[in-house]
């Protein structure tokens, strides 16, 4: 993995990809499927998420105040959908699913390795979480493997339907 | 265009789409282009967005508290590019790019003719827009145009380049 610029980590996100969110408390990681979140500001990245009081991961977001958000290619359609039909507090889906894993360089939280990307993050106001599970993160530090750049993403359409990313187009635009 | 039900409109925005976001102030219409938003409940539907106070949609989403987020399908590309490289402090975006507008039943903004999907929605939070620029929406009424509703949409992935929904796939999740 390489250092993804912070610059460019609102890509990796922006499009609306099925991400993972893999946390860590009292030394045990755990992740989740995630497609609730999006960018809030492009440097120093920000991210809002959803993460429901219901998940087992929320108590480790909330207490840590860290986690890692990391972007699946396409090709881990099915683990992806597998870590959101189960949850941490009965499994451990790191060994379930045969995730490898790196040691983050800011969190606690581990990276993933077969992922695109992987950003470190920490939370920076939790003003809406008693109302809408509502956390905004930073970006701390962001990786992104190379060898996965170009893979199409996962976009949920409910009920485990998924488009993934087809054609590329490129237009003109005046907005990043 | 057909009422779409509460329960599918997370259907729409979960996947990642790029998305117009249209108001109305002092009897005056205008659309941007938005791709920073996430759903945080399913229903009643909320949706959170960032609009930035450098857009002149910030002041009518402001002061009125309402809008319509539509979901453009890929063939609008060129015009979804072309209403972000400018302001409607300018120009009739829906004059100049020929854009064609139904009323909404709820809210003063228009809905757009040939977009996939139009939510109309209201503004229940605003607590995060001065530190943020975040707003969150709920869903009051919203419509499907049932012609488009295969249409693959657009994700950006900055600089105007832009992923197309390909292939579809269907797995067994548990989760909606």
């Amino acid at each position: 993995m390489k250092t993804l610029p912070m610059a460019h980590v609102y890509q990796m996100l922006e499009p609306g990809p099925v991400a993972l969110l893999v946390t860590a408390r009292d030394g045990k990681a755990n992740v989740m499927t995630m497609s609730w979140h999006m960018m809030v500001e492009f440097e120093p990245p920000r991210i809002a998420c959803i993460v429901s009081g219901a998940d087992h991961s929320f108590t480790a977001l909330r207490e840590t105040g860290e986690c890692v958000i990391a972007v699946p290619p396409a090709s881990m359609a099915e683990r992806v959908v597998e870590i959101g039909n189960c949850s941490g507090r009965d499994v451990d889906k790191f060994a379930r699913f045969h995730l490898e894993t790196k040691p983050a360089k800011l969190v606690a939280a581990p990276l993933l390795a077969d992922c695109i990307a992987n950003i470190e993050c920490r939370v920076i106001d939790d003003s809406l979480v008693e109302r809408f599970n509502l956390f905004v993160l930073e970006a701390v530090h962001s990786w992104i493997n190379p060898a996965l750049r170009a893979a199409p993403t996962l976009h949920h359409r409910g009920w485990g339907e998924f488009a993934l990313d087809g054609e590329i187009i490129r237009l003109k635009s005046r907005m990043r």
